[in-house]
C-alpha cells in the first residue's frame, strides 16, 4: 500500500483532482511548468497548502522552477490509482442513477460505470446508455465477472443502508452514497456521502437575511 | 448579517447541516438532550469539535447537561437560514435535474425547488413533478416573481459558465453547480461545486492496488 501507511489527510485527498483537473487544463493549453503560486492563482488556494499538500508524496517540485505538467499528471494519477482503468457498479436505475451514468467523462478519467443494479422488475433488462439493468441480487456475480471495485449508491434513503451492506457483502470497500441517510459501516470500507441536500443547507448560511 | 460578520469557516459551516440530520432523528427518538460526547459517538466526530463548532454561535449547551435539542433544532435552523422557505431555481431538465427535483426531502428542509429552466424547446412546457418547465431566458422574471434565492446548475460543462453568469446577472448570489467546470464568480457569490468526478476521483486513492 506505499504511502497509505503516512496516513495521508482526507481533506489533502479530495484536493488531489483538483490539482489533476487544473493539470489537464494547462496540458491543453501547452503549458509545461507551473509554480505554485500559479496554481494557487488559478485554483483560489494558498500556495503553500499546494506545495504542502503534493510535498505529502514526495518531493517533485524544483524551487524556482516549479512543478513539471507532465510528470505532475502522470505522479496525480499514479497517487489517485488513476493509471488503470477502475471499474464501478452503480446501484439504482432511476433518474439519478440515469444521469450518472450519461455522465461522459467519467470515461476519459478511467473511472467507468461497468454495471447498473435494480430491485424494480420493470428497470431490469432495460437499457441504460450502452448497459442493461442487472438484478441487484446478482451483485456478487457481477463483481467477480467485471472487477467492481467501486459502489455507488443511487437509491432512495429507504433503500440505502441495505444496498451498502450487499456492496459490502460483495467485497466493495470503497463507496459514493448519494442517499440522504448515515450509513453504518464495518472498518476497512471507505464511504463518502453527497448529500445535495446538505449542500443546499450549507449554502443557505450564505444567503442574505432580507 | 449579524453572525456572518465573525466569518465562521466554510469547514464549520458544513458540519452544520449534519448536526441539524441528527437533531432530526433525535426529535424521532424522543431524546430530549445530548452531549457533545454522544454527538460525537453518533457522527464519527470529535465532540471537542462539535463543541467548538457550536460555540461560535454563542453558548448554547450546558456542562454536565449537554443541548437541549429542541433548542439546537431551533437554533442551527436560525443560522442556516431554514426557519423560511427557501425558493430554488433549477437549471436544467435532464434527468439530474429531474432527479434532483423529485428529491422529497427539500420539501420538509424548506428548501423548495420552485422553478425549473432549459434552453431546449422540446423541454420547454414539459412537466417536471408540479413544475412546468420554462424558458431559461425567462430567469430574470421569475426571480422577481417568486423570490429566488439559490441556483441550481444542472447543465452539461459546456453551458455552466453561461448559465452561472445568468444567474448573478438576475440577482441570484447563492449556487450549487453540478458541472465539471470551474466556475468564475463575482465577489460576493457564493459557489458551491459538487463534482461527482471529483468525489470519484479522491475515493480512488483508497482502493488496494492489486
Amino acid at each position: 500500500m506505499g504511502n497509505k501507511e503516512l496516513r495521508i489527510s482526507p481533506s489533502v485527498i479530495r484536493r488531489l483532482p483538483v490539482y489533476l483537473r487544473l493539470v489537464q487544463e494547462l496540458k491543453e493549453l501547452s503549458i509545461a511548468t507551473i509554480s505554485s503560486q500559479e496554481m494557487g492563482d488559478r485554483l483560489d488556494l494558498n500556495p503553500a497548502q499546494i506545495r504542502k499538500d503534493l510535498a505529502s508524496f514526495g518531493e517533485f517540485g524544483r524551487k524556482g522552477v516549479g512543478y513539471n505538467v507532465a510528470y505532475l499528471d502522470w505522479k496525480l494519477r499514479q497517487i489517485l490509482n488513476l493509471d488503470r482503468q477502475i471499474n464501478v457498479a452503480l446501484i439504482g436505475a432511476g433518474h439519478l442513477g440515469i444521469a450518472l451514468s450519461n455522465y461522459a467523462r467519467f470515461q476519459s478519467e478511467r473511472i467507468k460505470i461497468t454495471a447498473v443494479f435494480d430491485r424494480d422488475p420493470q428497470k431490469i433488462g432495460q437499457k441504460v446508455g450502452s448497459l442493461t439493468v442487472a438484478d441487484a441480487q446478482d451483485l456478487p456475480l457481477y463483481r467477480q465477472k467485471y472487477n467492481l471495485q467501486m459502489g455507488i449508491i443511487a437509491v432512495p434513503a429507504s433503500a440505502a443502508q441495505e444496498v451498502c451492506d450487499e456492496l459490502v457483502a460483495a467485497g466493495i470497500k470503497v463507496i459514493l452514497n448519494f442517499a440522504p441517510a448515515n450509513l453504518r459501516i464495518p472498518k476497512g470500507v471507505h464511504l463518502r456521502n453527497t448529500d445535495v441536500t446538505t449542500e443546499l443547507q450549507a449554502l443557505a448560511y450564505y444567503l442574505e437575511n432580507e
